[in-house]
């Protein structure tokens, strides 16, 4: 079974990054960005039987941060 | 109008980064994990008359390095 995991920092957490993409958007001559937020992408392969609980654990234990970040599973 | 642009490495592509979370989640007691593959994820909030070219310059010239990366926009 394939997963998509994406880690988004939570709605009003500084994104540096973000800002910064935002930034050079703007000094290559790209109009009309309003807002560039950054996030991870983790794809996995596991196993047939793997629960949502365990998924979660995943999540949890390693993949995201809770305090700051968001994540949202999705199976391919 | 929203964009969501996925980075990830192309296959073949070393991700030290996949290798890493596969090997903590073995440390960790997740059982099953086959492969572990990392990418970016960018969310960004752009002007709707914002054209495809525009969008692939900005994925092409800044935010993805085509020699080790694919890139998918997704319009949300």
């Amino acid at each position: 079974m394939k997963l998509r995991i994406f880690v988004t920092l939570k709605p009003g957490v500084l994104d540096p990054q973000g800002r910064a993409i935002h930034h050079a958007l703007g000094s290559l001559g790209f109009q009309g960005v309003e807002d560039v937020r950054t996030g991870k992408l983790i794809e996995m392969e596991v196993a047939d039987g793997t629960t949502d609980d365990a998924i979660d654990g995943m999540c949890r234990q390693l993949l995201a941060n809770t305090v700051i970040e968001n994540y949202r599973v999705e199976r391919a």
